[in-house]
């Protein structure tokens, strides 16, 4: 059988890059995110909406999920759209809102970047940036990202293999960037009764082969709201330092994406029943130090 | 965009076949196999050897196993190969020392048939039998298995949408047979790092849209069996009303797929976790009454 | 990274299983269909109805792809389809309808076969018998068809790698019979616009790889009836031995796939075009002897 | 069965995006690469190294494919490569070298673009911008792209939809820029035989929902130089109106890409058979004006 040396894959544990190798780093990176520690025994929780849009319901949102017991607030100013004609988000005016409700409530807050030129303004208002799955193998924004200090949350490209992740990794560490979160987000299959296909086996192979912490985004990948919650469990019974949600207080009224967003009531609703899985694994739930607002 | 109604998709909730579709049976249907049930609240294990090879090896397996709490004894005495060169299962003389084993231990027995031929012949040995994921839509087999008396196990195709599975349950029902247990084993995608990538979000997609009960097969799912503890947890967390899981005396020496199949000691520990995480969701490993040999 | 050896993967040409491999014929195979030769310069045009569904149907489809130049006629008395509520086709009155049409025009007959009870019954009726996609590797059936002494169609699972597909027909050749001719008909991905993923580069990846014969079928491949000419024009200067299309007198009446059958002016506009393509790439269309009704 | 609106499928003709789809030009637009025109009647070839890598590999590459009749020249001065540790491309001495290649050839050049921040300056080398696979989704620098004054090469996504690709070009449209080409180039499947599975159903379903060009790239498509020529002359055959290829004057040295890299004399012999099969379909392959160095 024909074999293609082109393919950049990764044969072997002694190929498996060298800074994001688990060889590197045995007993496992902890990123901090303004003090929130993601790697560690505890699991971190983010949440919020899609995308920022208003302060009354990014404020509404981040109260409640803070209240809930989320670590992180997310929320998009910048959206990759499929189409041209879809909201595309605030831009900096969606930023300025993030820094706001950072102040407001005290939670550090996580937005993505989708231009190189754009990296030194988000990560002004950010505490964590993001890259987002259509820019995993985008290199000149991995390596800016690497430039810069801010911790940064890489996503899983839907049709990326395990190896060309830990590769995109690699791209933001050989810059001298160690604090990255990997984040399973689903892949692309043949299946369309969900939006994506949850690969949450990533979970424990991704932790095997590197030292990073491994996050899971069961939002984007189901599709479905009522599908995040079991899916929510299965990923820290699979092996998940956190979770990204998308959360919204008023999902049938979102711009973006509100069919796979958990109201409020569901988020504490299923930020309970997290507890018990965590604890169930010999984990538990982070809490906040400071949970008022 | 051109549209084809030729894929017989299956599109709105009103077109779910009528005799799988939850609408039917709201409650759920328990599928009882010589007393266990299967798709109540107690969560059911499925474990053996991939294939029968010898009355020492089963037996030393099926009582470990047993002595673990496994309710349910798997073995193949017909395989699959997808080479005709390779190891292809004992046969009948396989099916023999399957009864003999269910007399030794008490265990019921599942195993796999291939050929419309043999149904009758398999199904006189078998308390279950399964119909394996390369023949889910082989529809002869599938009317066959409707018309014998026995429970079906009725395992995912690696290349079938959650709606083809449901279609190949409804083969077997609409023969008057509801006794059959869906079970996710891995689809097969991109993704090159594991056999298969198991989609646990079947697990809650099948619950919602059949009555019928859905178990996880982690071993095919990852084909690593240092993956299939992370995996068995996520698929209990996930809401499965069971496991089938390969576990062999000697992995090592094993004819077939020894790679995933777990040691005793291994499944003893799993089984100590799994306690854990079907708590954590409100449910029990089911406790055979008979629990010595 | 891991590896997995259970995954019967073939690496390496030294691992193509022998009896397929070009190595055991160079020269390559020609199959020969009722004194219809495959394999050879002449390309070969397999073209029918997808289902028999009556005398006048059949009869009037059979006598027009006849004058408009197909070699071999095709038409389903077993029609595996994905829900039980579908038309499953006429059974043995349809092999009957076939041995009738047979004799009234003199084409060959080739008629798929879904059970291992039936392979004799098909093949006292039929010149070559199909093993469809679903059943690539329905590995009973294929050694059935090894035995009996009829040519066999192998379709290509569409999931299956080329590697299991050279395997499947090992299975076949196995048993002795070496008249197999392989028939790529498109695989599933992630892309929804057309039915399956037409995969060309498979044919000369088979040609390579393999001595067999190689066939493909653009109207399952597309699902479309007016991208069947195209995908077929690329078929043959991709290296195709033959193609096997879909075509009724009354596309908008067909019980099964009236959206992929070419109308019987369709087909006469292509077999037009496609004696240019075969030109350009040293071939003929083959030209029956007898081309009269 | 659940469905998500927010998957942004385009369902139904109406809702193909305005600009790319075909009721905007039903007559189909043509791209002018300074003088080459590309979605007439005639077939552009574009050829080239995978990367520019010295003035005498580029100029006796170029010499040697324009001696042979290709149209265009292709060579990446920026390399999107999966892993940080490969060779990443000359960069702007690499776009120098292009432009003098241009002068003393007469060829006009293509060349990769990847960061927003660098398409003015790949513009101000380059007859045309080519947008890779890897970055179809990157909205920011499509919108660059489409508003910079020079003709577009839009790769699929090697995990995108044709649905998703029609968006990613209506991006660039959308910014006042037409004068864009659309290129297939393999997409990911579960078969790993070829380094992307070519879908050539691609090319007839791109030209029938949008006016504007397509070309096919046999090299990326299917990773292995034997089989670029069988897949460029089905490309021709299923309506492409043109080819990018990489052809290296020693692809056992190639920095790039050399497996799938033609070599002098196949890029020759090819050149020869493309005429017949371009003449098969109604078409020639297109004669540069000044055809000597």
């Amino acid at each position: 059988m024909e074999t293609n040396p082109c393919n950049n894959k990764v044969n072997g544990g002694s190929s498996i890059p060298s800074r994001v190798s688990r060889k590197s780093h045995p007993g496992g990176t902890v990123v901090n995110i303004n003090g929130i520690q993601v790697g560690g025994t505890e699991i971190v929780i983010i949440a919020g909406p899609c995308a920022v849009e208003s302060h009354e319901q990014l404020f509404e949102t981040a109260r409640s999920v803070k209240a809930g017991g989320a670590n992180i607030l997310r929320g998009g100013a910048f959206k990759p759209r499929s189409s041209p004609y879809n909201f595309q988000g605030l831009g900096e005016e969606g930023l300025k809102l993030l820094a706001i409700i950072r102040n407001e409530t005290g939670l550090p807050v996580v937005t993505e970047v989708m231009d190189t030129r754009q990296v030194e303004l988000v990560a002004s208002y950010a505490d964590m940036i993001q890259i987002g799955s259509r820019n995993m193998q985008n290199y000149p924004l991995l390596k800016e990202a690497g430039m810069c200090r801010k911790p940064v949350l890489l996503k899983r490209g839907m049709m990326s293999t395990v190896d060309e992740f830990l590769l995109a990794a690699e791209y933001v560490l050989n810059q001298g960037n160690e604090q990255v979160i990997l984040c399973e987000r689903g892949i692309r299959t043949f299946e369309t009764s969900t939006r994506n296909t949850l690969d949450l086996s990533a979970v424990p192979m991704l932790k095997r082969l590197s030292h990073l912490p491994v996050i899971v985004d069961p939002s984007h990948g189901t599709g479905l709201s009522w599908m995040v919650p079991p899916m929510a469990k299965a990923a820290i019974a699979a092996g998940a330092d956190g979770l990204i949600m998308e959360v919204h207080y008023h999902p049938e009224d979102a711009l973006c994406d509100g069919f796979q967003s958990l109201n409020l009531d569901e988020f504490d609703q299923l930020m309970s029943d997290l507890k018990k899985i965590a604890r169930a694994v010999g984990r538990e739930i982070l809490i906040s130090k400071t949970s008022t607002v």
